[in-house]
């Protein structure tokens, strides 16, 4: 059975959440998960530098295959799609340069993957993904928001071809 | 006299205006323009992917000291922002890897400083551009932009530090 990597990833600027996982088959695990933390003190320009850096240090020791993040954010207003689009585009790149497709999925289809029920919460998302990972402890939201981005794309990756999602 | 090296962009995900422009006291001259074009055929995360590559070979061949961009977008809608987002992030990002300090002004900031009307045509840009460089033709307009953003940058140099803008 061929296993794959896939780095999951919850795009924020100053807490983004991302998580590598390994699928074997219908088996799952979690190899680690965690935030960037980025201080408030920290200017943007300095956020975006580290987030495309520990991108790039996660992509080095875990050699993951593909990376889901959630998309399809329904932002407010232009502002706040401006900072979201910021932080989005510094991921994207980071896992276009080394060649890792991408696959979006929206926040609804995250959650109907992990809880099944679209309009779950985070509380009931974290409980659940640390129940499929079988993991020890709740994650902190942020790194379970990135787990279940790649539970999700695990799920998406065992349907027919045809009915799977396209990368970015 | 000191000289000091400045990169204006022109942020777009198609077609990036870049510029380098080298000051000296009242001196300016360009050491080079042109734009990062990506295909129409190109998806999103490859040109971000390009326009990331292609701005740190512009940082390591010309060694600039301070970046100018076109900033504060008015972006029809959240969709439009966000895809702006995404190429500017990438940007800023890509800058401050090489902690090389951005600045940002507006367009109409820009058209004041070069051509001396917050209202003036593309054309009048480049014409303008094309004269306070010293140029023998008139650049494209991406190109005209990239380098309208250096020299509204080189202009702020010479204010009192009162006055100037700080980096983003």
């Amino acid at each position: 059975m061929n296993k794959i990597r896939i780095l999951g990833i919850d795009t924020s600027l100053r807490s983004s959440g991302v998580a590598v996982i390994e699928v074997s088959g219908q088996q799952m695990r979690a190899l680690a998960y965690g935030r960037i933390q980025n201080k408030a003190s920290l200017p943007h320009t300095g956020c975006l530098a580290a987030i495309h850096q520990e991108i790039n240090k996660l992509i080095t020791e875990f050699e993951p295959d593909e990376a889901a993040i959630e998309g399809a954010f329904f932002a407010k207003n232009a502002k706040t799609a401006m900072i979201l689009g910021q932080t989005r585009g510094v991921v994207l790149a980071a896992c276009a340069l080394r060649t890792l497709p991408v696959y979006e999925y929206s926040p609804r289809s995250i959650k109907q993957a992990t809880v099944g029920a679209g309009a779950a919460t985070k509380e009931q998302v974290a409980k659940m993904v640390m129940r499929l990972l079988g993991l020890e402890e709740q994650p902190q939201e942020d790194a379970a928001d990135a787990l279940a981005a790649a539970i999700c794309h695990a799920h998406q990756r065992g349907l027919p071809e045809a009915l799977r999602s396209k990368p970015v």
